[in-house]
């Protein structure tokens, strides 16, 4: 199960969240790997893009893999730890494993997706930091709508 | 907060999972209202319709519904007892009540919702029962699918 590359992998999803800066969306992404590290789906969040709330990045990432019978040898990359939206869909599905670009900024279901069974690592990458401590810093209401807490 | 009539909420969520059905798909509804019974947003499982993994009923009406500032004057209705992604939903967006048509068939995360707050209301309709105990019987891979199960 670590026949993987948290780096590589952490690289496409935070290519993901820039793409969303640069379209003026919420910058996180993310991306759906088998555990042999092939690439499923990978997304952004469209808050903005589509004016949809239901897509975070974890959500659009698990859109664009399609349909599958199971989960079981997926692992979820995110540049954000999970709000509890994204962890219930990590449970829900039974991907085996979350790597998270960051817990800094915002911390979500990560630890209780850990009590239930799935592997979590966390990278602290610092890329990603910035990037999200500089969006909440700049679209404090943006950011607080996007986990449907009033700043 | 209990200015709301369960049975007319669900009969909204009951017609979105009879649409699905007469689509070929996963028949299970849902709708977003306020509190004071205005309809926000409805939506149907669309796995099969759009080969879309991520649009599950609650997460079909949420969308539906757009952008929002809050959810703690929502109300969720849906046929089925969500599961932990659409549970996940409800909790990161603090939607305050959810109304459940039948938790038989299924049983999601609403023990874990009540736990964090929010309101729950299990109506135990028996339209809702027999639609969905009609489905898993009659295409169990797809009702396996859908919440990441293998049969």
């Amino acid at each position: 199960m670590t026949n993987f590359d948290p780096g590589e992998m952490l690289a496409v999803a935070r290519e993901e969240a820039l793409t969303g800066k640069a379209e003026g969306g919420v910058p996180i992404g993310a991306a759906l790997f088998t555990v042999d590290g092939e690439l499923l789906g990978r997304g952004h969040n469209r808050r903005v893009q589509d004016g949809d709330p239901s897509m975070h990045a974890e959500t659009a990432a698990f859109r664009n893999a399609g349909r599958r019978r199971h989960y079981r040898d997926t692992i979820m990359v995110t540049t954000l730890s999970p709000c509890w939206y994204c962890s219930g869909l990590v449970r829900q599905f039974g991907i085996s494993h979350v790597v998270i670009g960051e817990a800094r900024t915002f911390s979500g279901g990560h630890d209780w997706l850990a009590e239930h069974g799935t592997g979590i690592t966390i990278v602290d990458d610092p890329a990603c930091l910035s990037l999200m401590t500089e969006f909440v810093r700049e679209h404090p209401e943006l950011w607080f709508e996007d986990i449907g807490e009033e700043a």
